[in-house]
């Protein structure tokens, strides 16, 4: 299969029986998962990058939560506006957006 | 943070909406999750080892999906009864379960 390049991971307390509680999806990561999405298709990365949502990561108090993959960095509280700059500066040009690194 | 050696994801077809609907949680991913849960915590690898449920990954007919990063291996049509050679094979002996490789 044609792997990506790059994975995203971002948290949106989806439990596995389906219920969606936790602390990410009531700090706006649903709004952060649709802005990613939006960003990596208006820099053409659709072909590389594929934005996946995730049930609780385990570290709520640190969340939001995105996990880029295979890199293994892990940003926390993460807002929608930042997605901006996840895409341009890590997914585009592969410089960690250390401010926001855990 | 304590990042893990290995993170697995698993497709549980939670939507962003909250929603559970997909193949793959249609075809026991739910048991294979719980029962990858319970391997990882037989082989005493809970400090080295995270499993994570997520959202669609958009190859529903090759579901369910298994991905381990940061290896970046994907894994096609799993069973809840393959979690036992995963976990064996893959998390605590690097050997790829080539079976179920897509």
């Amino acid at each position: 299969m044609n792997k990506p390049k790059k994975h995203v991971f971002v948290c949106s307390s989806s439990r596995i029986n389906g219920q969606q509680r936790g602390f990410c999806e009531k700090k706006d990561s649903i709004r952060l998962i649709q802005n990613l999405m939006r960003e990596v298709q208006e820099q053409d990365l659709s072909s590389e990058v594929i934005i996946t949502n995730t049930g609780c990561l385990g570290i709520c108090n640190q969340g939001p939560i995105v996990i880029i993959y295979p890199d293994a960095i892990w940003y926390g509280g993460v807002t929608p506006e930042d997605a901006a700059e996840i895409v341009n500066s890590h997914l585009l040009n592969d410089q960690i957006v250390s401010r926001l690194e855990i």
